[in-house]
């Protein structure tokens, strides 16, 4: 791997989850760009909505924002548009995720020139949200949402309403989009010997954030009913902050207070390389594992 | 990444240190060769031989070795060669390490497609060795290369020297090659919170197959002067089966005699991912981390 080699995770949401030519039609523009691997995408028809999940470098993932919203613009009409899911426009939302020699302040920077793009390009109104946002009141997307295509329709010209980017007028098919930057959620499960889902709870409330617990921990106790096993199931959601093996270590130091031991864990879904290595370093009481040690890393595109 | 992405070391060594039209010829032939990365080369003018590291699917693997050795068997005559280093053949030696998602087993194999297209192209003899070696007296290199070229030339006719494939007789210019698997070493070292070098080698002992230690693990003790640190330092020869974490804890243990602690560790060089996937999940107690898991895999060419 070069040091060029930069790496960010995209998850566009569009308003259209109905007319497959449509889906079709956003899904053919993005993997004709190159530099970037989609990684997923998937649709649902009550919410009528679609997501993509495309990783590449900056340039490559802004050039499959700009291709597909090109074509949501030009197809999705969002007076005529209903789905169960929270929405203000055709373009719903962009979220930019570093995976690799990237900060989140870097992602930031790329979010916003994605929003400029697309107020200046299209005369639409671009609100920016999570690590992006300008203001308290607009870091949950939620906030921003509130009221849904129909209601910000209303309320846009109102100073708590402009937009970050754009004209305080709704686009007259597309609505509004929201953009912004956060860091990859890691889904970190750890099984505890014990059927006793009371343990799992305290144990979730001693890590999380929430409770007085580590700053990047979302946890709750859950159980496993066919392996009568209590589980503390968390989403780590900056791993660079609150590194894997700090989550892990806290856990196993709360469950000695029940005489219980972790049994096992899980990570659910992907991540990225660094937080393993992270986590092998610390274990292995290296100062750091670099990228540029592992061999595959010269095969990145 | 998907199940395709299969990916080999090889690091052939070429009879040639000295001309360097000939090294850069070499150089030139093997970046051209799609899907391959070349990671390292070397000349030494003493030795007069040159060394490179390179990787990529077995289909470019074998392509570039291919083209590198009609250049050195074009070019290197070993009748006028001489240098400090042992050899037998201006293509000496191309050993092929599997990196991922391949066995060494398929890794031997290879070796054999590539040592028998250069015997059927090139009338050259080809010898086995390591994991791919047909008898035991030709797991060792040393053993093949016994005598040198100039030995070989007058014992290749005996039936104990006979090569693998091709004829018995060496190649007028280009001698003969030694083919083979082996697996990735990893180089391991660990710091004990002591200056007692005693210490060091005593764990050593302990912990290396030769004494009876871990079957996959060659150590030995050491003293880094600057530091006043002992050290344990090793080479991992298969971490698949002797996996990094064995060796540490096992270290851990042993320390633990002679009221040691670890105070650090250091990989030097390259490793392959899976190494570190396997140290990960065994310290937060996953089944384990699939490389599917990891989004950069997803960008391996």
């Amino acid at each position: 791997m070069n040091s060029k080699n930069v790496l960010v995770e995209c998850i566009p949401n569009f308003s259209e989850g109905r007319r497959p030519r449509v889906i079709k039609a956003l899904h053919d523009a993005i993997i004709e760009v190159k530099g970037l691997k989609l990684l997923d995408y998937s649709s649902d028809q009550d919410h009528n909505r679609c997501v993509f999940t495309f990783m590449g470098n900056p340039r490559a993932v802004k050039k499959a924002v700009l291709v597909a919203a090109d074509i949501a613009i030009g197809k999705i009409d969002m007076e005529k548009h209903s789905g169960a899911h929270p929405r203000i426009g055709a373009i719903d939302v962009i979220p930019i995720v570093p995976i690799c020699n990237i900060s989140i302040e870097e992602c930031v920077e790329l979010a916003k020139d994605i929003g400029k793009s697309l107020a200046n390009k299209y005369n639409l109104p671009i609100y920016l949200y999570e690590a992006a946002a300008t203001r308290p009141e607009r870091v949950n997307l939620a906030d921003i949402r509130k009221g849904n295509y129909e209601g910000l329709k209303t309320e846009i010209h109102l100073p708590e309403r402009y937009p970050d980017f754009g004209p305080a007028e709704m686009h007259p098919t597309a609505g509004a989009t929201v953009v912004g930057a956060r860091n990859p959620l890691i889904a970190f499960n750890v099984n505890l010997g014990t059927s006793d889902l009371a343990i799992a709870k305290q144990i979730a409330r001693r890590v999380r954030n929430k409770n007085g617990g580590l700053r990047y921990v979302k946890a709750m106790g859950v159980m496993l009913q066919e392996k009568k096993i209590a589980q503390v199931s968390m989403n780590l959601t900056d791993f660079t902050r609150t590194p894997i093996y700090a989550v892990m270590e806290m856990i196993k130091m709360e469950a000695r207070r029940y005489g219980v031991s972790v049994v096992g864990s899980e990570i659910i879904g992907l991540l990225p390389q660094q937080a393993i290595l992270d986590t092998a370093a610390y274990y292995l009481q290296l100062p750091e594992i670099e990228p540029i040690q592992i061999l595959e890393n010269y095969m990145l595109e």
